[in-house]
Formats: C-alpha cells, structure tokens, sequence
C-alpha cells in the first residue's frame, strides 16, 4: 500500500532506489475505522496526511452544527491550516467515513530526509504547489459555481462520494440545505 | 522597496548579506498603471508575483459578469494557480485598482538561486506553506462566514480596500448583489 505515496512522489521525480527504500521508511502509517477522528476540534496538530485507502471528511462546527468543507480520498494530501500558523489548534475536524489507512507527515522527519536526500525538499515543494493550486481551483470554483454544478461536479469526479455520505453532509458541502439538494437530485433525474 | 520582499523572507531565515545581495540582483520588477492588467484571461502564465505597493484585484469572468475573487495589497504574494497546473492558461484576470509595482518570481530563476543557494528552496517552500495556509483560512471563512461577517472582516482587516474599490466589485467579493451590500452597510452604520 505504501507504493501509492512512492507512485504519487514518482510523478515529481523519477526515484532511485535508494530513495525509495528511505521513503518507505521512514512513513509513519496509521489506521482509523469508519467513524473513527484523525483529529478533533481544538486538538494540536502538526502533521500532514496521505490517504493510502478509506474516505476521509472534514468539517467544521458552527452553531453547534456540522459544515462540511472537504473530501480526502486515496492519493490525496490532506493538509491542516493551522499546522503551518503560529497557534496549530485545529479548528477542523477529521473523521473517516470508511475505514481509512493513512501516511502521516511530519516537519521533523521531512527535515532528517531533506538531509539526506536534498532533492526530497524540491519534490516536497512540487507537491505542496500542486495541492495549493488544487485548493485554489475548489476555491474558485467556490465562488463562482452554483449549488447545483458544484454537485453535478462531485457526481462526475467523485461519484463514490455521493454513494458513501450521508445527503446532508452532501448538501452541507455543496452549501444547500438539505431540501434544496432532494431538489437538485430530482432535477438531475428527470433532466440528466 | 526591495527590501519589503527582503524583510518578507527575513521571517523565515536570518539572511547572509551575500544571499541578499544574490535576492536583489534576481528581483525583476514591474510597475503598473491603476486600471492596468497583469493577466488577462486566456494569458499563458507562469509567473508569480510580489506586491511592493498598489493594490491588485483578482477576478473572473462568468456569463460576462465580473466575479471579484481576490485581492492583493503589499507584502502579499499572487500565486497564479494555474502556473502549476497542466495546462497554464490563466482563467482569471489580475487587473490593479491603483498604480502598483511587483516582484516578478518565476520558477525558472528561482531553480538558479536554488543551486547557488540551496537554503532559499526551503525558504521557498516556507513562504509556500504559508501563503497556502491564508488560502485555507479564506476557504473556510468563506464556506462559514456570512456575507455581513465576509464584510466585517474586509472592514477591520483590509479598510483601505473598502475605500479604493467601487462597492459593486465588493459586492461580488462577500458574494451578495450590491443592493444587499448597501442594507449591510446601513445595519453596521446604524448598530456599530
């Protein structure tokens, strides 16, 4: 399973087998059931996340209510804000949706890599430009997509999503209550 | 002026006098008119910028309407995301509110002072995290705040904007018409 981070870092840089033997072992791996938090609300945290297997949601609360802000699935980096502000208290929540298998990262031993190996810290930077430009684009599309595109977008590019989550966690994301999307799904059904 | 971008990175590392001198002879620099265009749509890009004074608005086109997304004061970095994508056709246009002068980075010759200078690559990849982290916030704050707590915060945080962008292109940044724009207004003149 630990290949699926070595394949992710193999499309920055073509890997040396000595690189990959240090790679695998450095990664820290860890194993949340369905259900189970990564982190919780007002828990330090300042490590990084690469989805191996398993579906992770993050949300906040407001109100005492849940709002849903993101979707992990394999191959994707989940990286906490507040890791990287001067105060790391998380003001999100993690929970694994299925059964989830992750890669921890951590700043101290990226460092003792870096050493060893100084190109890890051009492919870290590669990396973490990919994923802030993710970011940017879910941002923008944020601002300017309807309620109902944003959801014909998941279904496209992550159905599994939609089969997996509860529909007001759905609707939370999409910004919608939960009426709303019931909605959008019939006039997706009848319309295509 | 240089030497905001010089105090910028200072935050990260205590600079060597030779590492700053290499800084301020790579520093290309580009002024430009209130009113004129850094990127327009459909512009390839791969740069990104540093603002050293004006101020830059970011924005999309959508039906032919402008949507406000973005704003950039000094000491603020604009990271195109497109830049990092595939395909680097900027769908955004970056267009300044006043005259506005920027530090034009470029992967290009940021990979030379990264040989010459192999620390300025974990500088660059600090600068990196942290602008992704402000990205995050701005994320999140837009997916809890409500437009009059979008408002607020433009207020206390970044007053000058308020004051140098006509209230429509506001309007299209908190994510309401301007006719709602303007009853905020009154509810905040009349309760503080």
């Amino acid at each position: 399973m630990k290949n699926i981070l070595i394949d992710h870092f193999s499309k920055f840089a073509v890997l040396k087998d000595v690189e990959i033997i240090a790679l695998k072992e450095s990664m820290v791996i860890k194993h949340f059931p369905k259900g189970g938090s990564i982190i919780k609300e007002g828990q330090h945290n300042v490590d990084t996340f690469f989805v191996l297997e398993g579906l992770v949601r993050q949300y906040k609360l407001k109100d005492d209510e849940e709002i849903t802000t993101n979707f992990f699935t394999i191959g994707q980096w989940i990286i906490a804000l507040t890791s990287f502000a001067e105060s790391a208290i998380a003001a999100d929540y993690l929970v694994c949706v299925e059964d989830t298998t992750v890669v921890v990262g951590n700043e101290q031993r990226a460092q003792e890599l870096f050493k060893k190996f100084p190109r890890f810290e051009t492919i870290s930077r590669a990396v973490m430009e990919t994923v802030f430009a993710e970011q940017q684009k879910k941002m923008e599309a944020y601002l300017t997509d309807t309620p109902e595109q944003r959801y014909r977008n998941l279904l496209m590019h992550n159905p599994t999503i939609v089969q997996q989550v509860p529909q007001y966690h759905i609707a939370s994301y999409i910004g919608v209550k939960p009426e709303s999307l019931s909605r959008i799904r019939k006039r997706i059904a009848s319309n295509g």
